[in-house]
Order: structure tokens, then C-alpha cells, then sequence
């Protein structure tokens, strides 16, 4: 059986979720608890990150990104990293703006500061590190609303990684209701899209405990 | 022609300038003050990030691990991303470890807190970052030391990003000549095997105004 391991409100767990479920791979997901350091964990993954990737081959494949191309390149059917190399390119570029500095300065300040520090038992969330997350949030959001005006998916004409990661981000945003979608209409009508998806699903019943979601993160008319 | 705006202290960048000597494309470099924010500039790349590569039918590439991934799939000749998608996996999952392992607890302590912050007058390098950098460099060259007794290359048999990735990062730290060679000699090994390369001469080269390089920087033989 192919596994995931993986924590429900990371978005490199759930972009690797949403590839799986765009391309149809059947696998059953496992909440891997990284802060135990379970040992057959670690000799897994000798970092004790998730997402690792389980195949019924017996490959373990390791760090988000790396298992999105390996399953674009082995499952090549429904394709997420399309087109000539520029366009291929342009894909990256916006998977890496997402997971690099949408990570930084949205993902963090806001998932990392409300969820990931209470499960770690890190301390209170940082009012500061909180303020900076609702800020920044509306800059990137008008990017995307950009690029979602000109184009029909975020990279181009065709559902890419790109729109995956950017949904696996803002879905855990959206999860604490700090996406200030009504001011953003564009990239609000991007995210109905996507949250249409059957691979979307999967997420909208993710639930952590203590945590209750927003009124409206499983609506898909939100 | 071909440029690649850079900042020589860089890892993301010095890996880009790797595979550009690895596959013999020919370009020109330039330092990019990104903290200047030079509105020709921000307008190729709106993140205002280096490094960013114009190519010279007009396309422009930006993220440093982008640039690796779209100039290996573009030039072809002499592959740095080889083998079946297993293989790819192995050689992705070792650059993000040097990228974001390695970097948080290596780079941005060391090359971060001595050369970015004067650079950025960001004031005095915190001695606790460096401590920790110190440190946790050592966990890092046992790792490698492992691959490379294990491998002829750190992904296998064939020279790849993995090598040119954990190169930029170790050769930064190493002009500060905070890599403790002689404790790890396998990695010491490996290291003058890439050093030794054409493409390399590039970064030996460099100089960073105000903070001069270890003595052994430029020697091939150490």
C-alpha cells in the first residue's frame, strides 16, 4: 500500500495530498507525530520531516517537493509540471514563491504561530509574529488575484503544482479564518475552483483537535 | 548574452553559477545590491531576489533552484538531475537538504550573521547564532562523510546537483574557514574533488570587500 505520512495543517504535506489525489494514487495517510521521534520514523527519514512518501514498492521518498516532481515524472498521466521548460519553469517559480516566501511571511506567522506552537506546547502565539502574517497575506493575495485574472490557472491555461501549492498554503490559512477572501474577489473565485476538486476533499475534513475550523472552511460557496 | 544577477556569498546563487560552468554556457555575472531595490531589477523579479538568469532570447528565470531545474532541461548535454524518477528522487531530496536543513542551521548562522548583516548593516553577529552554526556544521559532514564513502558522488555514481548544492553552501562557509575539514576527511576528500573543477574557479575567485578569505580559500590542494 502506498503511505503518506504526513500533519494535517502543513501545506507541503498537502500539496503532496492534493498531487496524489489529482492523479488518482490510491494510499492511506498516517499522522506522523514528528515531535516523538518515533524511531521507525527516523530511519525513514533521518531529517524526522514530514511528508515521506511510502510506495508499494517499498521507495520511501522524502521532502514535499521532491515527492510532487517524482509523482508528476512517475505517474506522468494528468500532468502538474507541463510544457516547455519556460513553462515548466514558471510553474516552479510560483511553487517556490508560495513555498519559500508566502511560507515566511504568511504560513508561519499565522499556522505556525496558532497551530504548530500549541501542539508543541511552545508558548502563547506571538501578537507581533500575528499582526505581520494578516498583513502581509493581502499583498500576496492581490498577486494572485493577478495572475487569476489574467490567466485561467495560476501558471497558465492548465491546473498546475502551482495552483496546489497555493491552495495547500491558503487552505491551512483558511482553516483559522484569517484569509481575508471578500476583499480579494479574484482570488477567492480561484480558490471555489479548486475547492471543488475531488482531491480537495480530503482536506476539508481535516480537524485538529482544540481547534475548531472556520464557519465556512468545508463550504465549497463560501 | 546570457546573465546571471547574483550575489557571490549566496549558496542558491553560487549553485546556479555551478551549473552554468558544468554545462559550459557561456554568461556573464552581475552583482545585484537587491537591498537597493533597483526598480529595473524588482521589475524582472517582483520578490526582488536574487538570483534571477536572463537568457538570451529575453526569457528570464528566477529562484536559484529553478534556474538548476530549467537550465538541466534545456541543456541537456552533461545532466546534474539524472537517472529513473527514484534517482531524481534521491538527488532532489539531498538539494533540499542542503537547502533548507543545512541552510538554517549552517549558512544563515555563519555566512548569515558574518557577511549578510555587515553587508545589510544589520548590526553585530550574534554569537549565539554562531555557536550554533559551529555546531550543528559537524552533524552535516558526518552525513556527508557517510554518503561519500558510500558513493563515489553524494547521489551515486554520476557528479549531480547534490554535489553542486552541498559544494555552495560548504564553500561559503569555507571562506570564513568555519568548515572543520580535518575532523571529517571524507568529506574533505569529496570537496577537493569538486573544487578541483573548472566550474569552480569562478567562485575561488571571489571577494568580499572588508572580509578576507581563509588562507586555504583558493587552494586546490588543502
Amino acid at each position: 500500500m502506498r503511505t503518506l505520512y504526513h500533519l494535517p495543517f502543513l501545506p507541503s504535506c498537502r500539496k503532496a495530498r492534493l498531487v496524489l489525489g489529482e492523479k488518482n494514487l490510491e494510499h492511506e495517510l498516517k499522522v506522523e507525530k514528528i515531535w516523538e521521534q518515533r524511531s521507525e520514523f527516523v530511519a525513514l527519514n533521518p531529517l524526522g520531516e514530514v511528508p515521506v512518501l511510502s510506495e508499494p514498492n517499498g521507495a520511501i521518498i522524502i521532502d514535499g517537493q521532491v515527492i510532487c516532481e517524482y509523482l508528476d515524472e512517475t505517474y506522468p498521466d494528468q500532468p502538474l509540471i507541463a510544457g516547455d521548460t519556460l513553462q515548466r519553469a514558471e510553474i516552479r517559480r510560483l511553487v517556490a514563491w508560495f513555498d519559500n516566501r508566502f511560507f515566511n511571511e504568511v504560513t508561519q506567522n499565522l499556522v505556525g504561530e496558532k497551530i504548530t506552537k500549541r501542539i508543541l506546547r511552545l508558548g502563547e502565539p506571538s501578537i507581533a509574529a500575528i499582526r505581520i502574517g494578516l498583513e502581509s497575506i493581502n499583498y500576496h493575495l492581490q498577486y494572485l488575484s493577478y495572475l487569476a485574472e489574467q490567466r485561467h490557472w495560476l501558471a497558465g491555461n492548465q491546473l498546475s503544482l502551482a495552483d496546489l501549492t497555493a491552495a495547500a498554503h491558503l487552505s491551512a490559512v483558511d482553516y483559522l479564518g484569517d484569509v481575508p477572501w471578500d476583499q480579494h474577489p479574484s482570488a477567492k473565485q480561484w480558490f471555489m475552483r479548486i475547492k471543488c476538486r475531488p482531491s480537495f476533499r480530503s482536506l476539508l475534513n481535516d480537524f485538529i483537535p482544540g481547534i475548531a475550523p472556520v464557519e465556512h472552511y468545508k463550504n465549497l460557496d463560501f
